[in-house]
């Protein structure tokens, strides 16, 4: 992509509204724009990223057996009579008036709907194990937005449901789908952490949020060191027992989050036991029974008999994660993308645009990395060179490669890695290897 | 995918409240369940057809140069105040009072949103032209949704918005869009038929509608027989005065819905003239100023002076293509899906599943369709025959291969394409050339 036919409006000062460095950032790489009060847009350098982010959830929960489905935002009011929660969700459910006067909501999460969904179609023990996900904007009318797309009101969510015959399956299915976050958190560059967590409003008596660490995190935690020394889970198809022990692993260190850990009853060592700043990006429940009873989601059992079926509900803030990630991956001068989610992975920069020669060997280089299938964004632009400079850090592409009038003689690229800093003169080959990842 | 592990609740009974064949088939082929009057959720067949159809239409609004955003789909009604729309759109528009009591609405469409975007950031000619589009789901409060999801309420639309300098820089961009649209549906297995159409509430001078020809349509269309023995353009980067011939020439052709064609008015001879039925399922508007002017989208322009740009917009209906790719391509036994959005490609039947000899052949000609990238859905189930053959052809995978005892005694696999019926008895090597694409 070139940028002079980009629409990338990056900002030098930072926006006043924005209180934490990612939503800074956002606003200052152009990724973004304010609608209403937590409520965005986003422009095309956030929405690549956002799509990247959904990539990867998408092919691990692919991976993991999941089917996806996509449940719409507007959901009938009465389903939610049906599990007792339209009145318990008080005012950050968004409710609705339709023109025939009929109670509607948009959808903060979708137990009811996909347990309809359920009850519906599925008869027999046969079908089960299922899970359904699927990745769709929900709405929270929260009292006071803030932190950009962080805790905004509408935002995009993969959420998945398990529906299995007993508590034991149920179970599997749980850690099948702890064991997919482990990994995809990893994919996406992150140190995630599991937490034993309360399960609130959803119900059931087994839940984990997932915490991506980083030092402008919401919330404190406090883990045993050797928890992220363990190895991410890298196969497909663990049976049930191997999941078990993943699980069990993961969980036989230490780790709570502020309100949950208490230094008394913490038998950690103070040697072993780290204090970090963290972000909440996923969250799995086991819920069991709770929505298919109140709710008749029945299946005819092995014997012939109607078996309630044991639910789970695990869910990732994939518009979130577009700020924790930034959150747990920056320095003073921009983003750093990890190149999984990167909306570009090269940035080039002519230092001499209009020049014949800089021109040409820039177009060939472009050229080139295109060809070999690599994402760039040019700067073609008529900008200074430091400006150009300033702004490739800014919005933190894992690459840059700069080509200038002194190079062009010498047949030289200037290669810099956003995240170490290092830079490289390398010749046109060599540069391009290093890119597209040969060498 | 194996359809023991796929959800697939297909009903062998025609539903009552469906009125339409594609209402019909979608329910029959278990891609879609009602939530509430004319909202529904996308089971995992209709998931990957509309992501297939998302997909092309994204790839052709990327070629046309057009960049992805995202708005939201909850506006503020502030934006549509400035517009005039706020009180025009009547009771189609969703209203919402968020807990702040502020006015609200769940877009219909997104021309005040993409103006506040392009005012808020743009500021001199020098970024223009410009094309912003999104893929958002919508919503337009029917007073009596029907047909499934080809007149719903909340609908998944690609719309997107050019800004140009003039009215001819806009003619270009509108040019462009017209193309990008021709080879979109014809990617699509579909023949689309441009009509000049009414421009409405959505305002201009110049508009067209894309029609799809489908026997059940919903509306009937006149067109000169040799308007579809045109090329569909299949170049990138046409210029100007390319793009004009090739708009001129699609033009050319008599072409008029029932509420626009005069039969005395109409000089095409009787032989020459074609009655068809029809569905849109394309708008394009070319309305200049009318939202610029209003909100103020204004550019510094070569002369210093400030320039009121000219803008279009332009609107695919991604979900209702899946109805209208349907109701255009299906026989009595069920739907015909084109290759390039069917949600697999082939559907490989085992005709004595537990046999272990014909398990063994299957599960081995799977494989190897997975491993040269095919997408299969493979019929690993108890049922009985007849009711397989009937289930592939209501689902309407283009290839139907089946295995069966006989078959692996002989080493032959039967080969169906579901378009023309034609059946083949191929060696395993042949068939997988045949599926793969290789012969």
């Amino acid at each position: 992509m070139r940028l002079s036919r980009f629409f990338l409006p990056t900002l030098k000062e930072d926006p006043k509204e924005a209180q934490i460095v990612s939503h800074r950032l956002m606003l200052r790489a152009g990724m973004i724009q304010q609608s209403s009060a937590g409520i965005y847009s986003w422009l095309p350098l956030g929405f690549r990223v956002l799509k990247n982010i959904e990539r990867i959830v998408r092919e691990e929960q692919d991976r993991a057996g999941a089917l996806e489905i996509l449940m719409p935002t507007i959901q009938p009011a009465d389903l939610w009579r049906e599990s007792g929660r339209y009145d318990d969700y008080g005012k950050e459910m968004l409710r609705i008036t339709d023109r025939h006067e009929r109670d509607m909501l948009y959808g903060p999460t979708n137990e009811e709907q996909v347990t309809d969904i359920f009850r519906s179609n599925v008869k027999s023990y046969k079908n089960l194990p299922l899970n359904l996900y699927h990745i769709q904007w929900k709405f929270r009318d929260e009292v006071r937005p803030r932190f950009g797309i962080m805790r905004g009101r509408e935002f995009l969510m993969k959420d998945a449901y398990s529906f299995d015959l007993d508590y034991e399956g149920a179970k599997t299915a749980y850690n099948n789908m702890f064991v997919a976050y482990l990994k995809t958190f990893s994919r996406l560059g992150l140190n995630a952490i599991p937490l034993r967590a309360e399960t609130g409003p959803i119900g059931g008596d087994l839940s984990h949020e997932f915490i991506v660490l980083a030092d402008t995190g919401e919330s404190e935690v406090f883990y045993h060191k050797d928890l992220l020394a363990q190895k991410t889970p890298d196969r497909d198809n663990y049976t049930a027992e191997e999941l078990q022990e993943i699980v069990d692993q993961w969980t036989s260190f230490y780790a709570a989050a502020d309100d949950m850990h208490v230094p008394e009853k913490c038998d950690v060592s103070d040697a072993d036991l780290v204090t970090r700043r963290g972000i909440e990006v996923g969250h799995i429940f086991h819920f069991g029974e709770k929505y298919s009873n109140a709710m008749g989601a029945t299946v005819a059992g092995p014997e012939g008999k109607d078996v309630t079926v044991s639910m789970g509900s695990y869910g990732i803030g994939v518009s979130r994660l577009v700020g924790g990630i930034i959150e747990a991956s920056h320095d003073d001068d921009g983003i750093i993308w990890p190149e999984s989610v990167a909306p570009f992975k090269v940035g080039l920069i002519n230092l001499k645009s209009g020049d014949g020669a800089c021109d040409a060997a820039c177009d060939d280089f472009y050229g080139k990395l295109l060809d070999a299938g690599v994402d760039v964004l040019y700067d073609d632009t008529a900008g200074r060179a430091g400006e150009k400079f300033a702004k490739m850090d800014l919005i933190g592409l894992p690459w840059q490669a700069t080509i200038g009038p002194r190079g062009v003689k010498s047949g030289v690229v200037e290669v810099k890695s956003r995240s170490s800093g290092k830079k490289q003169e390398l010749s046109v080959d060599a540069a391009l290897d290093l890119l597209v990842g040969k060498s």
